[in-house]
């Protein structure tokens, strides 16, 4: 099943690509345009649009009419990337520079907008008897995103996150797409109202599993691997699962020392190893692997619900590929 | 019928500002909501919702079918503001601090992305058998503006910019949203394809008019009537209008230090004043008030296919009002 699952997702990926490779090929005005080619030739994982896809197959649709609604949930995930990446000031993703970097701000800020309304343009060409219903649900998602995108930007100014806070920003900001891909591919697939929320429910579990990982990668994997700045969580004084978990955890020399480095604004390579070492002797490394199995074994137990199909199956492989995943 | 056009307008536009006065009182996060809130409460002339509203009533419809609508193209018209107000780093926009400088760019970011998601929800609850025209056109409109503003951002950094190119950004840029408020407000109120088109065209050239009559108050009006920063085209290199004209109308001694005053870094109130003198002496002041006379004519002409009802005689008024306008 692995070998067969990585094929398919192998075989999609590269039709995600195709389609997206040559969707605004040489249109005007390039100012506009050529940002949106290099972002949508930047590659990525891919993982919201294959959800949508598998979620269709789950409930034993036929992807051939969920392939605009899995291209415009990966565009729609390319604008929250352009403009994250702004208001991160991050240098890099997928290996390459920023659109803001290699542009300019006002570039960025235009690609982002572009790449949000050529979501829209490519939704609207699924053919449903469902299509407001679908409509609604992408739309709601756009909101909760940036949601929880204003609730992350809050906490950099926010002297203390509970976990609970942390969670409603995550279940948001990363969920938050995962959540709609699934339940539109269910519902494209004609899934019933109990598939599409189970779907649903799945989606949210993965995404704060996969936002947790993604926290404990920022800090354990390297700036090759990850293709993104290294420590740049720590740069940008965010609080993620492992900030919030060390500063109740960490012995008091380490939580002061923690806070310290937060608070300066010149945060280099050894102050990054050492909030790792800080990290790891607090437990908060261990407690974010927990974290993420319980939210993966979350994630199974939703899918009970669904009948036993191979797409199922494709389903809890893709918990584990997240678990397993390293960029 | 003026004076009953004018009560007209007015109770549309109190109607309008209190439904956006509601729309996201209080909600959650407040980094998100707020900033939208402070834009909703800013006023506004409300020329797009009005025009749809006018658009429907004028293909015989009942405007109850268009407020959803209506409200969506001022959200959307709120999210191009907030965000061309970044990329023009203005500081204020009508006679209130902007919203990157009262907040930050990120913030401003965000609260633009939202206002624009927003703008999907609401009109997303129209009720007509033509929902999937509306919102592709709607959709179509917010890639137009895309693509007008990208225009725009390029010719700052083009030397010269031909009357053609100009003419293409402004009818992307300003004529974009006109279009769709006429064209939308004509479908839900169930225009045929020839009345949808005309006021199509109409709003076309309503929004010419009314851009380069922009151009002009931007440097013959002060800043309190404008509510924005008196000069600020020059300020930031604009290609308007008058500039254009005068680099080709003016003397070479007033074309050489025109390029000058554009391409020096240090803007004040003496340059700006120099400017406006520059357009008066190359004649460049008349012709813009010609061609905004010009593309009233048109605008009118295009109203001559509708029928003649009391609405057809309210967008006339539309387009007086705007060559009258002061700010």
């Amino acid at each position: 099943m692995e070998a067969q699952f990585k094929l398919l997702l192998q075989e999609w990926r590269e039709e995600i690509h195709a389609r997206l490779r040559h969707l605004v090929d040489e249109q005007e005005p390039s100012l506009l345009y050529e940002p949106i080619q290099y972002v949508l030739e930047g590659g990525g994982k891919r993982i919201r649009p294959v959800l949508l896809l598998l979620a269709c197959r789950a409930v034993s649709g036929s992807v051939k009419k969920a392939w605009e609604a899995a291209i415009a949930i990966e565009l729609l995930h390319n604008f929250t990337l352009v403009h994250d990446d702004i208001m991160d000031d991050d240098d890099t993703r997928r290996g390459r520079l920023t659109v803001h970097k290699k542009w300019a701000p006002d570039v960025a800020i235009l690609a982002g907008d572009g790449l949000l309304a050529l979501s829209y343009r490519i939704l609207f060409r699924t053919h449903s008897d469902r299509f407001h219903d679908i409509a609604n649900i992408f739309n709601e998602g756009v909101i909760t995103v940036c949601e929880g995108q204003a609730l992350d930007l809050a906490f950099e100014s926010q002297e203390t996150v509970s976990p609970d806070e942390y969670l409603e920003m995550i279940k948001k900001k990363t969920a938050g797409l995962l959540n709609i891909s699934a339940r539109i591919g269910a519902i494209i697939g004609g899934g019933s109202e109990d598939e599409v929320a189970a779907m649903g429910k799945f989606a949210d579990n993965l995404g704060c599993a996969f936002q947790i990982q993604d926290d404990l990668l920022d800090i354990t994997s390297d700036e090759q691997t990850l293709g993104k700045t290294f420590g740049s969580d720590v740069q940008q004084k965010k609080q993620t699962y492992l900030v919030i978990h060390a500063l109740s955890h960490a012995d008091s020399a380490g939580r002061v020392r923690l806070a310290e480095i937060l608070s300066d604004s010149n945060t280099g390579e050894i102050e990054i190893r050492e909030v790792r070492a800080l990290f790891q002797k607090a437990g908060s490394l261990d407690a974010a692997k927990a974290a993420v199995s319980q939210f993966l074994a979350s994630a199974q137990s939703n899918l009970d619900t669904l009948r036993k199909t191979p797409e199922r199956s494709a389903l809890f492989e893709l918990v584990s590929y997240i678990s397993t995943r390293n960029a």
